[in-house]
């Protein structure tokens, strides 16, 4: 069979230094109908939940905090975590961080909550 | 709403290193119905492909080639790479390379093509 297939293999983290704007999440890559994103974050997000999907987040730089209800979650580079469907979670990075997020196409990032943080989605880079 | 979530983030990297075998992939993490699996190999690989879903390989040490019948991607340490479904693949690495990879439940590490390095599924490390 043959079908086409990318040329080159991709760099997230360099991926992630290309983009101008914290918190806002660019595809990288699709696997199936999952999305590869890369995202700059600093500071405090807002608390939300996704009710259909889980979420992963894979640390490339700097050090993360998810903050849930009844704890909290600690990342640094190479980590990763899967935050289940349905857990209220709260991302925050004292310092900026980069992270690549992997989830089906079309999750909005702040999920149930919407607000100004609310990034369009299937933006590429 | 209340659901369980995993109370720490895992490291890729780490879990790599308490694989004992080449060509075994082990499962550190589930997303919906996906695992992210580590492994360690060296060597070559089976051609093979896999009909019904994409493949997702992100390096996390050494020096990966993939070949295709027309031609090749290389992958150091952090570069991501999905082989898209149908895609005839073979993995080589001349060095030993540790690596994350992302798809679905219950695939099958030689796809099509089956062998002896066809490795037990669901394997948990």
């Amino acid at each position: 069979m043959n079908a086409s297939r990318p040329t080159h293999a991709i760099s997230p983290t360099r991926k992630s230094t290309l983009i101008d704007d914290l918190w806002s999440p660019r595809v990288i890559a699709e696997m199936n109908d999952y999305q590869f994103k890369v995202v700059r974050i600093q500071g405090d997000f807002v608390w939300h939940s996704h009710d259909d999907t889980d979420e992963a987040f894979y640390v490339l730089d700097g050090e993360l905090r998810i903050d849930f209800r009844d704890g909290a979650v600690e990342l640094g580079p190479g980590d990763l975590y899967v935050v289940p469907r349905g857990v209220e979670h709260k991302p925050f990075a004292a310092q900026e961080v980069r992270m690549m997020l992997i989830e089906p196409r079309g999750v909005k990032n702040t999920g149930d909550e919407g607000g100004e943080l609310t990034a369009e989605n299937d933006r590429w880079i």
